[in-house]
This record gives structure tokens, sequence and C-alpha cells, in this order.
């Protein structure tokens, strides 16, 4: 009797998913030009060259006169400097011309004087400090060369870029279109959301949560419904999800039982199909990486836990390769473990943490979840913890790295 | 000559914020009701208590047989022990019942086996290691119990919390209404993107930071326009930005030159309008506060670098407190700072850093920017650095705590 039907060899984490990229070799998907007004998470598609110098010219930093600076190197309060007050193109010695932020800086001057620095006399204005050359002005090109990238392909666009591109006068940016994400829930026990289920029946949850972690990454996930655990209908959902979408997830049939009938599917649509069944994970072992059409297809687990570090795992670095993005790692915090727990040697362990800031110190308190389907250990958590293959455990107050997935609260 | 015209005493930060939302006294804003699917990002309004037990009955977690527990207790693979397969809702004594995972465990079951550790026979199944009672089976109450709060008043939100509400079968939430933020661009400089500056024109690139940064928050922006620097000008933009928001946030106009017309203004709406004028940061020294018919109305530096500190240290908590959010501060990493820099006694500079991970050990490179002008000082980084205001700077090596505002990169 085999221990582990159909899962008598498990493929390592790190296997796993670099068999898998090595056989999809996912590629960027196609741009899609936008307003920048649309711009905040999407991703930039090519390398922006900042088409003018900004500051275009120079430009007064602050409200008050420009002067050249040459005339106050011997002012001091003691002895101050009267400026007669011009409106001419060029400030001559001697001069000052009043000027506002933002305007540029007249032919001659040389530094810009704050209006809080000067007292105004009947004809003209007083100065007691001296300025240097420069000094309140934004030089032309300070803050981005003309022809400088100012935004690199691969880049999550965020508030500051927006502004930035705003102020070089790009309107619109070519970002990389969203992933299309098809949902498929298997499974003969489950009901929709809004339908009464009888003992036997569980709500589907887990399309509501792989929805949500797509959004997250800025794919579009579209859902397709609840299957049967039957072959015909699975195999007609599949197919339907690879016409529709860029990568196929679906959630249940992949034990090894009578109903493991997703991995099945996939090898009958092609014998090449499944490149990868069974991952020494937990949770998250009876997982199944297949490529159909060139496209991803993730058979996950069932069970809510199993299927978010699933797509944690596997799911969210392709969707990032299609997004063309370089480097997206979770933010991970050290912080302190509170107490012992136990790892799996073999398997890489997923351990769900709460992590408080206390007195200064983060500490990582372990979600203890019996079996794989606590939807409750992800709520309770803000981030996980790795533990590795040839771990037996973590010890009590060891000083862990946790990748968060949501803010840290403080307390006490 | 006062040297600080206006600013002679400039507020702490600490103070500041404290004056302002003690004067305030921000309130939570009233609750809409949303499908939870829509529901990712938003503020959960009222505690929720579980409707039922989850899961609602003792379920099966694997795919398997039911059985007692107690008919396994002596068997090992020398004396393995068979079964007889029953389909009656009870399950006796050396009988065996297929299950699959989620179905409920039938009466008289007190274990699963998991069908890969069963030998189907003609008549039956055999097994060879014992069960204990409980195992594989997913109590009734187990992941949460009826009544107990599985989403907690002020909580931001997140696919794990929207996947638990499906599971309880709650379709519908009651989550804070988004606040609405009305944003004013100041400054007869300014000229909207599009439009082709001419040299004494900048475009306005302040309200897509603003925008962006209130979009991140879950607060809806309504960008209403460049204004002249006029009063009457400004003063009907305020006037239209009370009657449509709950914040009104302007930028441009705070320096204490002829321009320094948005306090002003406020101040002539109501003398006590502007609670703080001028507060110990660097950048956004210029920053005024000010309350008009209960709504907290910022006026922010034009410079984009101090609109953004001055949006992160007040903007940033009333917004969240008008949603109600108990504790969301940034997200921080200890880094290693790579050089020394200076900072400013008497005031808190926020200094802008791009942190990267470099085998294993997180630096934080200060991104260099002169004046507070800079909009590629805020894309080169990915994070700030708090300088206090005792501190005359950060030494080279100096372990630091970043506030990221976007994901590391890995390096090397």
């Amino acid at each position: 009797m085999a221990r582990l039907k159909g899962f008598e060899k498990l493929t390592s984490v790190d296997d796993a998913l670099g068999i898998f990229l090595d056989a999809l070799k996912p590629k960027r998907l196609q741009l899609e030009s936008i307003s920048i007004e649309d711009a905040v998470d999407r991703v930039a598609g090519e390398n922006i060259a900042a088409p003018t110098d900004l500051p275009r010219f120079d430009r007064s930093a602050v409200d008050g006169y420009a002067i050249r600076a040459d005339d106050t190197f011997e002012v001091t309060q003691l002895k101050p400097h009267t400026f007669k007050l011009t409106r001419e193109k060029i400030v001559r010695k001697g001069y000052a011309r009043e000027i506002w932020t933002g305007n540029t800086v007249p032919e001659g001057a040389t530094a810009v004087v704050m209006i809080e620095h000067t007292r105004k006399l009947k004809n003209g204005i007083e100065i007691i400090m001296p300025v240097t050359p420069g000094e309140n002005v934004s030089r032309k090109g300070e803050d981005i060369r003309r022809g400088e990238i100012d935004l690199e392909a691969g880049t999550r666009i965020n508030a500051y870029h927006v502004g930035l591109l705003a102020a070089l006068g790009i309107p619109e940016v070519d970002v990389v279109r969203k992933p299309q994400v098809a949902i498929i829930s298997t499974g003969n026990e489950l009901v929709e959301l809004g339908k009464a289920p009888s003992p036997s029946q569980i709500i589907n949850s887990n399309r509501f949560v792989l929805s949500g972690l797509c959004q997250e990454l800025g794919a579009e996930p579209e859902y397709l419904g609840i299957v049967k655990d039957e072959e015909k209908d699975i195999r007609a959902k599949i197919v339907e999800g690879l016409t529709k979408a860029d990568i196929v997830i679906t959630t249940g049939g992949t034990s090894v039982g009578v109903a493991d009938l997703v991995p099945l599917v996939v090898s009958k649509l092609d014998k090449h199909g499944i490149v990868v069944h069974g991952v020494a994970m937990r949770p998250g072992m009876p997982t199944a990486l297949g490529i159909l059409k060139r496209k991803p297809v993730f058979v996950l687990s069932g069970n809510p836990a199993a299927a978010v570090f699933g797509f944690e795992v596997f799911v969210r670095p392709t969707i990032l390769r299609l997004l063309g993005v370089q480097s997206e790692p979770r933010t991970w915090v050290e912080a302190r473990l509170t107490r012992r727990v136990a790892g799996a040697l073999g398997r890489r362990v997923y351990l769900r943490v709460k992590v408080v800031e206390l007195k200064g110190e983060l500490l990582a308190e372990p979600v203890l979840a019996k079996g794989s389907g606590l939807l409750s250990s992800l709520t309770k958590a803000n981030g996980y913890v790795i533990i590795s293959e040839d771990r037996e455990g973590l010890e009590k107050d060891e000083k862990v790295a946790v990748h968060l997935f949501s803010p840290i609260a403080k307390e006490g």
C-alpha cells in the first residue's frame, strides 16, 4: 500500500517554482496607453525619458527679490545694503527685482533673497545678510534632466510617479495590461453565497479570497462559477478559462482520492499538461501546476489556507512576471517569536503569525491553526514566517522574518 | 526686521497634530452597506459576530472513510484491520462509511481515515495504522464560533476577511463611507497638464500626487482646479470645497510673502479658523492647519515634497480617524544608513531614503534633495527616516527606522 498514492515524491517549493517557470517561460503581456490619472498601481511598460528639463528654467524657490549675489558679499546687520527695484528683464548691479515662487530667475540675477529677509524702503529694499550664488534658486534640470529616465519599465506606479509625469507634461503612459485570471471552484459540497447551504454543503469562500488577492496585485479576476466533481464539467470550464483568460486557477479536487479530478482533466487535455503535482509545503501539499496552450493552470487545494499559500508561492510570482515587474517581494520585518512552534522536516511550512509592536519591539505571535482549512487563521494573522525544510521547528524568542500581508498594529 | 515674519514661533509636529485633532474632534463618518465583493480595502463600520458556527457541523477534512477511532487502536502493519462498508446514517463498530472532503461526519464515527491510508478490498477496506479520535475531522465551530466577532469595527478589510464573511453566509457588510477630499491648487504660476506652459509657468503636479495619496487611504479626491492668488477666488473655492467634501486641501500660497493668502482667507472666513501656522518640520514648515464649519482645512505648501509630508503628517491621520481606523501606521523596517546626513536642530526632518536588500541586510541610502521642490526625491525613494528635533544629524552605519511607502527591491 502506497502511503501517498500519487504523491510518492513531493517536489520542493523551490524546484516546483523553478521547473514550472522554466516550462512556462512567462512573457510580459501587451501594453495599453492610459491617462496618468488612472495609473496608480499599474505597471510601467516602457522606460520613459524626461522630454524636458525640470525645472525647465532657473526658478525662484521662494517669494522675494532676484539680485546679484556678489552685491551682498559685504553685507552685515551693521552694514545693510539698499537695492533699487527694477522691472527690467536684466537685473543689473545694485538692483533687485521682485519675484514669486516658481518665477523664472531674470538674466543677471544669481540668487533670490527671501522676502522675510528684506525690509521694504520707500524706493527699494534693504538687505542685512549676504546670499550665496544659487541661493533660493531651483536650477534648470535640478529635479530631472531632459533625457533622463524618470520611470523605468517594470515599476509599480505610485502617486509620486504620476506627479513627476504631470510635471513633465506627460498626460498618458503605457502600462502593462491587467492579467485576466479565470477562477473555477470545484466540489460537489460547494454552494454559492446567497443560497442556504444544506448540512452537507459549504459556502464557496475561496473564490472571494482569490479574487481579492488577484486585485491586490493588479490582475483582473473573472469567476467562472462552481463545477461538480465531474470530468466533463471541469474540462469545459478549464477550456472556457483558457479562451477568456491569461491564467486559470482551480480550487478543490486536488487530493489523491477518487475526487482527484482536476489534475486528471488537465493531463487529458495535454499529456504534458501537469508539470508539478504535490509540493513539499504545508499548507498546500496537493497543489498541482499545469500548462495548457502555453497558459498557466494552477490547481489549488480547496482548503482555504492551502489555496492562499498555493497562490502566494506560485500564482503571485507568475502574475508579477506577466506584468513585467522585476522584483516585488512582500515587505518583511524581523520579529521575535513568542513561542516554540513545530515545523515539518522535508516540508516548507508557512506559519501564520500576528505581529504586534510592543514597547518598540516587534513580536510575532503564532496563530495556531489545526489543519489548513481555517479561514480565521488568515484573518487573525498579518503575515507569515517560513519554516525551512531542514528545521524541526522554531524556538521561542527566535528572531524570524515575517512576510507581511497587512499592517502591524501597535499595542501596549 | 523679523527674520520669520508670521513664523516667529513654529509649532512642533507633535504639538501641531495634538492641538489640531483636539480642536477638530474628528468623528467617524456614516456607514454604508455594500456587497462583500467590493469590500476589499474598505473599513468595517461595526463589529460583526458570526451568525453560525464554522464549520457548521463536524466535517471531514479529507477524502476517506469515517470510522470509530477505537476500532483501530490495536492496528499495525502486521495486524491490519478490515472494515465493512456501510451507507447507513450511523457508523457502527467495525464499519466504515465513504466520505469526501467537507462532508458531515456521520453519527457514531469519531475520525476519518484518509483514502491514501487504506486499501480497497472486495467487500470493504483494510487499515494498517491507528487513527486518533478527531483525526481529519474539522470540528463544528473550530474555525469560528457562533457569536464570536469575526470582523472588528475599524478593520481594513482584506481578501481573507471577505472569504470569512462569505463562508459565514454574509453577503453585505457595513463599511465607513469614503471621506470626500476637495483639492484646490493655488498659484499664479500654475497651469493644467495638457496646456503648454509659458517659461514662467509650472504644470500643476501636486493635485495628481494628493489625489493618489487620498485614493491609497480609501478616500475619494475631487479636484476643484487651479485658482489665482486672489483672495476672493481662493475664498470661493474653499467655500465650494466645504460644501462638497469632508476635508479641504489647498496647496500653494502658504509662505510668508505677499502671496500668503490662503491662511488669510481661512482666518477671514472664521477668525479662529487657523489653528496652527508654521510647523517645526522639514520639508513642510509653512503648513497651516485650519478648521471651518467643523471640517479640516489643510493648507499645504506648493512645493511637492513639502505638500507630501504635510499630507503624511497631518492629512493621513485625519483621514484614518474619519474612517474609524484604530491604528494603521506605515510599515517600518530597520535598516543601516549608508552615509552621514545632517538634521536640523529644533525641526523634525523627513529624510527620503531608498531601502535595498543586499545580501540579506537592509541598507537605507539617503536620496539627496536640495530644497523641498524635488519630485524626483520622492520617486527615487521608497520610504523615509525621521530625524528627531534633538539630533544634529544621523551617523553613517546608524540603524534607522524606515517608514515604507513602496516595496523594497532586492539587489546584488
